[in-house]
C-alpha cells in the first residue's frame, strides 16, 4: 500500500472543494483563518510519516485536545474519572445543557464541553491555572516529541471573552458539587488547552500512542496501558464527534476526535495515527473536508475497524 | 489461540454468578425463563464453532432481529432507508418517545424500538403482515443455514397483548406520515421477527456474514456488500445497546446487538461471529452475564477492534 | 352596561377580520368548514342572554368538553382524580407526550388531551363506551337545559380515522398503567366527547354554573358545590388555553377553555358564562378572532378577575 | 367581615404547624433563620391594616422582588419586555435552564430567575449596578411609603458566593445576546434585589398598588395604569409559584408572588394586599405554611378572584 500516492490522491481529489463547510465564527480569533486549506499527515507503528497539502500549517486542536486532557486525567485519577463523568454518546449538540439538568451535573462523556471542563478541573488537582496548563504543554510536547509546542495565547483570550456558554456549563456543574475549583481556574485551563496550535504532521506524532498499545513508537515513551489506549479510543469512536459521531462511525469506521479549529485526529489501532485539517465546518460541527477526507482513506486503505 | 479452552473458561468463572440481573418481566412470556442459564458459541470464519453452557438451548432473539431486519430493509430500499431513521446514538433508554417529539416522527436510529418500527415498515412495502413475516423467516434460515428456525407464536401474542409502548411509538409515527402502514400490521411484523427463537450457535452462524465481508462462509451466500456489512457493524458498535452502548464500546470494544430475551451478538470484523445468552439483564436492559463474558472473551482474545 | 350594545359593537368591529387564522385541518371533517363566521354569546347569572354574529350556528366544541367531562369525573372520583391527573400548566403543546414520560405517564392537567383522556377513563368507569358516550350526553343537555343537544357522529368518525397522536398518548398512558379500560374504548368515549355541536348561545347556557357558585339560576339545578366551581375555574384560567394560557389571562384576564373547532367558553365569576366562536386558529390552536373579541369584551365590561 | 378576628384565627390555627416544611438552605444567610416564625398582614384598598404573628419581623423578600423589578422595568421599556421574555408558566422548575436551551435564551417568564435576571438587565438601562440599586430601592421606598427600608448587604454577598446556577443562567442567556450588561453586574442587581428586608406590614403596603388598579391608596402615588396592575396580576396568578403556581390558584384563587425567604405576597384586587411569611418551605420552593394562611384567608374572605 502506498501510503504516500493515497494522500497524494485525497489531496488532489479534494483540490475542487476547497473553500467548502463553514469557519467557526464564534471565537473571533478562529474566524479570520483562509477557508481554503487542506492538510493531511500519517504517521504509521512503522514510524513513517505521510504527508500532503497544508500538513505543517499550525491550526487551532481546540477539542482535540480533549483527548489528551482525557489521558492526563486518567494517569491522576485512575478510573476514579467516571465517577464524575460518564461514557455514553449524548445524543445532543456539543454544548448543550439539558442533559446536565436531568442527570444532575455529571456530563454524558469526557468528550462534550460539560465533560471536558469537569476533566479540566480534575487536572488542575488543586494546582494553579498555570501550573496545571504547564503540565498539559510538557505533556503535549512529550507526546509529540516536539518542544516548539505552544500555545497561542490570542485564541485562548479571545475565547475566554466570549466563552458564555462554557462559563454558563461551568457554573452549572459547579453549582451541583461536580467542579471542585473556582469556574475562572477551571475555563482558564480549558481555554488555555484548546489554543494549542499544532500541524497535521505534529498531530499525527502526538496521538501515535493511542495506535500502538499506549506507546509511541518514535520515541518509545510509554504514555498509557494498552488496556487504557484501546478505551480512549473506544471513547473516540463513540462520542468523538458530537451528534455526527454516528454518521463518522459509518462513514469512516475508525475511533477520531475533531475539533472547530478544523482539526481531526483519527487512529487506526495497529497501524497509524492520523491527522487531517481544513477550517470548513459541516452542520454537526466537524470539518467537512476533513471527514471526507478520512473516508476516502478509509476506503483506500481497508482500515475501517468495522471490517475490509 | 485456542477457541475451545476459552468458552469452556468462561461458562467456568461465570458458574457461581448464574442468575445474575433481573429477567425482563414485561413480556410475560419472557418472565418465566429460569434464569440459571448462560450460553456461549463462537463461529470463526474459518468455518469452526465452539460453544461451551447452554450453546444449543433456544431463547428469544428479540431486538437481535433488528440487525437482520435491517439488512433485509437496505436490500429492499438500499440507502433510502436514511431518509426515515438517523444513524446516532439516542442517548437514551430504547423506547424513549422523547426525541421523537423533538425530531419530527424520525427515529435516532434503526436499533431503538422507535426505528426497527419504521424498518419494519419498510420490510412491509405493501405486502400482508404474513408475507413479510414469512420473507423474514426465510431470510433468517438462509443467513443461519438453518430450515428449522422457527417463531414462537405465544410469545409474539404475548407481546401483542402488553405492547402499550411500542403502540404509542408506532402510532406517534403514523401521525407524523413516518408509517405508511396500519399500526396493527407493522407491529404484527415487529413482534413476529422479536419471537424468533435461536440457539446460540445457530445465532453465532447467522451473524457470521457480518463478520467476513458480507458473505456467510459456511455456505458462501452472499448478503450483502463489504461496505454494508461494515455499515451495519457501524451502527451494532454505535446504538446496538441503547444507553449502554457506550460501555459496551469501553468494556468489550466489539460491534454487537442485545436483546431482552438475555441473547447478544457480537461481531469480530475478520474473526468470528459470536453468541452469547443468559437471561438476567442489568439496568440499562441488556444480559449482565452476557456482557461479562464478551469483556472476558475479548480481553482473551484481543479481538477488541480498538486494539490489540 | 349594555350587553347587547357591547356584543353588537364586537361583531362590526371583528367584521373586517372574518376568516384571520388557521381552520384546524387535522380533523378532515372540521377542515371544511367557512372560515369566515363569527359568534358570540353572554349569559348573565340574572338570566338574560345577549347574543350577536353566529351565536345560534352549531359548531364542534371539542376540547371544551373536556371542562364538561372534568366536571362529571369530580363527581365520580370526588378529589381522587388527581392522583391520576396534575394541576398544573404544562409549559409545552396540546398534544405533547415529553412531559408524559418524564412524569411516568401522569398528565400535567385534565386539559391537556393526555389528562382529558384519563379524565375519559374515569368517566367510564367500568362500563360501555356507548354507556359513558349517553351520560356525557345527558349531563350536558342537562347542564344546557337543551334536550336538543346531539353528537356528530361524522366528526367522531373523522377524529377516530386520523388520531393517531391520541393513540399514541392512551397507549403511553395505559403501558404506565394510567388508563384502565382498552384504549379503543377510552378514546372512542374522547372523540364522541369532543364531537358534541353546540351554538354559542346553548354553550353559554351550559357554562352558567361555573359563574354561579356551581348552580344554574336558570334551572336551579345545582350541578357542583361553590368551591368546586372556583376550583374548575382555576383551572381554566391556568391550563385553559394550552401553551397560551399565560396569553389568554394577560390579555382577556378571565377563566377559559378553548376548543379546536373555534369556540371559547368563557366564564366572569359572579356575573356570566361567556361563549364565542370563529374557525379560524392562531399558532397556539386558539380562536384567532374569539381571543380577540374576549379581549374586547373584558376591556368593555371591566370583567377581568385580575381587577377593573 | 372582621378582618382582625380572621388573622388572628389563622394564627392561631397555625400554631401547632409552626416549623413545617424546610429551610432553603442553598443561600447560607437564610439557612439560619429560625422556622418557627409565622406572620400575616392585610392592607385594605379602604387603608387599614390587619396583622398578627410575626408581622413585624423583617425578612429577606427574594423573589417576591421580580414583581416590583418588572413594574420598574414595564415603566422604562414599556411593552417591549415582552420581546425579551414570555408570559407563559414554565412547566418547570424555578431555576431550570432546560427551557432556555430549547426557546433560544428566551426565558418563558419574568417570574422564573432566568426571567429576573433578563428584567434586572432591562432595569440597568446602561447604568452602573450600584445605580440600578439604588433605583430599586427608593422605588420600593415609594411604593411602601416608608423610608427606612434598606438591603440586607451580608445575604446578598451570601448569594454572590453561592449563586452558581444564576451564573450559569445569565452566562447562558448571555450566550445567546439576551443580556445587554456584564454577567456580573446583571447579578449585582439581582442579587441585592432579592436581599431586600421586608416585614409583612411593609410588604403589605408595598403590594397594594397591585390590588387598587396601579394607585396606592394611602399615598395617592399612582404607580402603574389599571391596565398594567391588571396584567401584572395575571402574571403572578400564572407563574407566581413556579411549578407550584396551578396549586396555588386552585387551593388559594389569588395572584400572588412568594420568595425562598418564606414570604408570599398574594393580592385581591378590588380589596386588599395581603403579606405572610413563614421560612419553612414546600417541595416547590414556596412558603409551606405561608400557602396554608392564604388558603385559609381565602376561604374565610371569599376573595378568590374565581367565585365566592
Amino acid at each position: 500500500m502506498d501510503l504516500q500516492a493515497i494522500v497524494d490522491d485525497i489531496v488532489r481529489e479534494l483540490e475542487p472543494r476547497l473553500g467548502e463547510g463553514k469557519v467557526a465564527d464564534y471565537i473571533p480569533e478562529l474566524a479570520r483563518i483562509d477557508p481554503k486549506q487542506f492538510g493531511i499527515a500519517i504517521t504509521t507503528v512503522e514510524g513513517q510519516t505521510y504527508k500532503a497539502g497544508d500538513a505543517e500549517t499550525s491550526f487551532s486542536i481546540q477539542s482535540i485536545s480533549k483527548v489528551f486532557m482525557l489521558t492526563l486525567a486518567l494517569g491522576k485519577a485512575g478510573e476514579g474519572v467516571w465517577n464524575r463523568v460518564g461514557r455514553e454518546p449524548s445524543g445532543s449538540a456539543f454544548n448543550s445543557i439539558v442533559q446536565l439538568e436531568h442527570e444532575h451535573g455529571i456530563p454524558r462523556n469526557p468528550f462534550i464541553n460539560a465533560g471536558a471542563i469537569v476533566v479540566a478541573d480534575m487536572v488542575l488537582a488543586g494546582h494553579a491555572p498555570r501550573e496545571a496548563i504547564g503540565e498539559y504543554l510538557r505533556f503535549m510536547r512529550y507526546v509529540a516529541d516536539d518542544e516548539t509546542l505552544s500555545i497561542d495565547e490570542k485564541v485562548a483570550q479571545s475565547e475566554q471573552k466570549t466563552g458564555y456558554r462554557n462559563f454558563a456549563l461551568a457554573n452549572f456543574m459547579r453549582g451541583f458539587g461536580n467542579l471542585h475549583h473556582p469556574v475562572e481556574h477551571v475555563l482558564g485551563v480549558y481555554f488555555h488547552q484548546c489554543a494549542l496550535a499544532l500541524s497535521c504532521v505534529q498531530l499525527s506524532h502526538a496521538g501515535l500512542y493511542l495506535a500502538h498499545r499506549g506507546t509511541n513508537p518514535l520515541t518509545g515513551f510509554s504514555v498509557v496501558s494498552p488496556k487504557r489506549a484501546r478505551r480512549i479510543n473506544a471513547l473516540m469512536m463513540m462520542c468523538g464527534h458530537y451528534d455526527g459521531s454516528g454518521d463518522f462511525a459509518f462513514h469512516v469506521g475508525l475511533p477520531g476526535k475533531s475539533g472547530v479549529g478544523g482539526g481531526i485526529l483519527a487512529v487506526a489501532p495497529g497501524k497509524a495515527s492520523i491527522a487531517v485539517w481544513s477550517p470548513g465546518l459541516n452542520k454537526v460541527g466537524n470539518s467537512a473536508l476533513g471527514s471526507v477526507a478520512l473516508e476516502m482513506l478509509a476506503t483506500k486503505t481497508g482500515w475501517s475497524v468495522f471490517g475490509t
